[in-house]
């Protein structure tokens, strides 16, 4: 798998607007641009002359064991790009051995999720809407269902204003509208704006679930989602889409990880293309990094056997980039393997 | 709105000659250039989970409330790009709910201006010209009419060389001609090239109106026209037509801000072309920033309904922008919030 | 002679896929673009008014004199670019006056090579295959052949992902299958993954031979080397062709000259074209510089005549870059002729 | 005069070899591109509300007054580029009240050059060869006919190689060759390599005249020069012309007049192209630049009146960017003006 190919690929079998949809970010996308850059500012610095007979690329995340440190991000609508939708996504990301994180604007129902997959961890991404209830609702069968973990957007008061749509008229499809709201989710695309760290506690009181936050690109905000109750942040300016003009998560990630200083665990989006990357955001800190896009441009081209190629590519890459690094194990990407430019 | 198509809209409107002299810059256009990286260069570090539930724009500069910190910078000869001229850019500006600066090198008479929006606050740009008497005149009849302050140009002793206008060997057409001079402001293009911050002191006392200093971009300037009497102070290469190679204002803002150290308030201009751009000048400690080139674009393709749509849509996305740093208010928009790449 | 000219000649009459198998690198092939970026950061700061009416390029490696600091670095499959293959290259590079370091992966045999041109020095690049009994006797036959030292490879304990040669499915071309599989050197393409830096001290004991290790990109290698038992080590990414994002040659040299300390001799390869980059290598602290892709170009477009006249005109080309630096011999090339922008 | 467009007309008019053989530069010419951006790199802080109702740009070199602080640079060969030659461009020269420098390499005699403008103040470019005697009786008759100074070139014991040439085949016209050696100049092209700075003594002591030494781009060998008895030095790399991957004069220019440190005129050229660059140079320590291939444009495209043209036009935009700097006179100018982005 080419990664840079199968994007292509799926811009060829995608409607013009659903592509821009996926690909586009807010404003003049700078952000976007920056995001895929600032993992390139980062340069290894490879160990020679390790014994890399046995390279092994699992580790845990909250405790869970999963085959590699890369996680599949939320991403809304998955039927608008494959008639099979989330539970493709569950099933090709269980058969690579790792975690996928449900988003609350899905095209499935969280029983088909959970179901498609059964016995492979994920996590369930939330927007807290101002109809508490719904949001209490689903959060609470996600739990029944067996998903381990919380993740709740924090930097989407409001949806970023993205050019691309508003050049192509986008709507979603029909039939994806369908598919959405004959889920059990909450059927706003809006979150209530007065949402503050205060629900962090109230998602795991209800739950008892761990809560990730995700969209933090700050150390003094990761502290504070931590005091208020916070298992881990994801450090992420998703993906480009929100605030045009944010700091690339490769810049932000050094200094939550620092401000965090070991008490949680640090995870990161934004711009992971290849096995290298995934290297450099563990070098810099993160516990595992989650991939958004990708997934749906393989999802697109393959169902859930793309997915889980895309997953085995990526997984091969990074065992590579470790080896190459002298890195036997995740514990031994340490910081000194890369250096700013 | 979206701005890059807005100026495309013009250029397809305008004649080539007047597209060019008022797009264009001095030089090599370098300083023109970098006046809008410069913006680019500020890296935002957005707040997560606040609550933004009412997100409000509205400040006031020199003690007048406005909608927004984003202001209408004095442009010139605003009949050249549409009939209706200041008049229409005073009723749009008006619309939106903030301030205008109308230029001495105006097509339409301070009275006509005023009266166009008359309840609106604006402000009355001052070249000081030989004849003192002339520049005497314009600025007392603005006093009268209710211009709120007198803006001091400061970095114009001479026009800039501006090759493009060199090339087109570009004259204001004749109907622009006759509309400035019909007016009763100073009829020579040129300031007195012995003017001092002397001239503040002159100008305060004679209007009893508050004095800005426009194109400071030194620390030690802003200071000494402080000490002359000065209110305040806009960083500005005035739009990159003046000296190219001179500093981007977003760059000389944070020296300025610093000698500054509160006394006074400081305003902007020069390359602000999004609402993330109001947020990183207010972030560096601007007051508000002035816009110029876009407002021109607007009046030539929409009249006063395109300066207050534009104007609208420039609030809706610092509201958006502010949403999504997680600023409520803009007191909340303070410096933490940028990091220079 | 022309580099640039050269390449483009090579390319003109070898098969694509033969081309890109040479020319390529790793991954998107970020390190091997920065690879020749990085010897461009450094600006050169020449001296003036000095004698250099005899400017002398020679110098001694590991106690060798050459012509040069510019030795031939080890590279695969020579009959694949020229029917003479390897011993041709011998050839070339023995009438420059300069050293050959063959590699494991050649397409003749270490005999043939060592009869190419028997007085001249050459040193014997090794993996270290999982039957060690294979390396030894290739490593033994070097010593018996009068090779000077081994060029330990310690970045390839698998290879690279090299996207050209997966696009373009590259493979071997039947001829130099054979070639290859007829010579004496280990047949698998493999080095064994669990090769350390034990093995420095086996290589050693066993033949008698300094050892170089070439991969080296950090101090703390460069240290444990030493301490190994290498006689000094070679700066080198590989030419960008094992880890992509590796930081560049250029770049990592002075932090293995700092832990070095003149305890032994540092050499360096990756994206050296010009003689101003040999004088930048050797400011920088390195003894002598490898080259390798260009000697394949001048190896396809010349064969032996070709190679000497490549190293002919390097030579040259140093000789002219010495005098505009002030530097008559290479000692006088010190640390302060660079400086980093 | 538009610079740009000038080397165009210039380019249209001349044989293809003659033009790259002017453009050109060394090697891949990165420091010819990069004495031309290193100016760009500096950013102007300009000064507001001074009074410049009357800007001089006079000045003195070495004593001598001069018009503006920007002189001739010596270059080779005008009448390979118009039949009018060097005493056309003295003629032009002295016509805008500055200063030139006549190169050894010239097409008419230094005769002919001293009574094109018998008044004007002039340099002589000097190579010192290896048949001392011919220097000698040059640098003594442009003694005897009234040059104010030598400017050895310390920086050519070598031509540079310069591709453009190499592969243009170029040679000079047979009229070009014909008119070099009808002058009463050295007709060897190379200086003698062993030159050092004992030969400023030398120089002073045959002539009596000042000599600078042009072509030093460090702070330790600007020393030297003085201790060996020169009255100042020329900031240069020789237009990029000699050793590619040298440092920008810009960049070079302040260690240089870090170490002189006042006690001599340092001078500068590379890449000064317009009013602004002057002041940059002016505002780090220059005392005047020189202008090397812009003249030849001139000359080519319109003989002595086009040098003229070309120098005023300088003279004009340092007026211009004096002015809008807030410097009336060229003391004015000073360091806090620029600032390295």
């Amino acid at each position: 798998v080419d990664l840079g190919r199968l994007e292509e690929e799926a811009r060829a079998l995608l409607p013009p607007g659903s592509y821009d949809y996926i690909a586009g970010g807010a404003g003049d996308e700078t952000t976007l641009a920056d995001s895929v850059a600032a993992w390139d500012r980062l340069r290894l610095r490879p160990r020679v002359l390790r014994d890399v007979s046995a390279v092994s690329t699992e580790t845990t995340v909250l405790g869970e064991p999963v085959s590699m440190p890369v996680l599949v991000a939320p991403t809304a609508f998955h039927r608008m790009v494959h008639p099979d939708g989330e539970p493709a996504t569950a099933r090709g990301t269980a058969e690579a051995g790792t975690l996928m994180t449900m988003s609350t604007r899905s095209t499935s129902s969280i029983d088909a999720v959970a179901s498609a997959a059964p016995d492979a961890p994920r996590w369930f991404q939330v927007y807290v809407v101002t109809d508490r209830d719904q949001t209490a609702r689903s959060v609470c069968r996600a739990a029944e269902l067996g998903f381990r973990a919380l993740v709740l957007t924090g930097d989407t008061p409001l949806l970023g204003r993205r050019l691309r749509d508003v050049r192509n008229q986008f709507e979603l499809p029909d039939e994806v509208v369908a598919a959405f709201e004959a889920t059990d989710l909450p059927h706003t695309l809006d979150q209530d704006r007065g949402v503050t760290v205060e629900q962090i506690g109230w998602l795991r009181d209800l739950t008892g679930l761990p809560v990730l936050v995700k969209g933090v690109l700050r150390g003094d905000d990761a502290v504070a989602c931590l005091e208020a109750g916070a298992s881990g942040v994801v450090v992420s300016n998703h993906g480009g889409r929100q605030l045009d003009g944010a700091v690339a998560s490769a810049d932000a990630l050094p200094e939550v990880v620092e401000a965090v200083a070991g008490r949680a665990e640090v995870f990161v989006d934004g711009g992971v293309r290849r096995g290298v990357d995934v290297v450099r955001a563990l070098a810099l800190g993160a516990r595992a990094v989650l991939v958004g896009r990708p997934v749906l441009w393989a999802l697109a081209t393959g169902g859930a056997d793309g997915v889980a190629r895309l997953l085995r590519t990526l997984r091969a890459e990074l065992e590579l980039a470790m080896a190459l690094c002298g890195a036997a194990r995740v514990e031994e990407i340490t910081d000194d393997l890369v250096v700013r430019t």
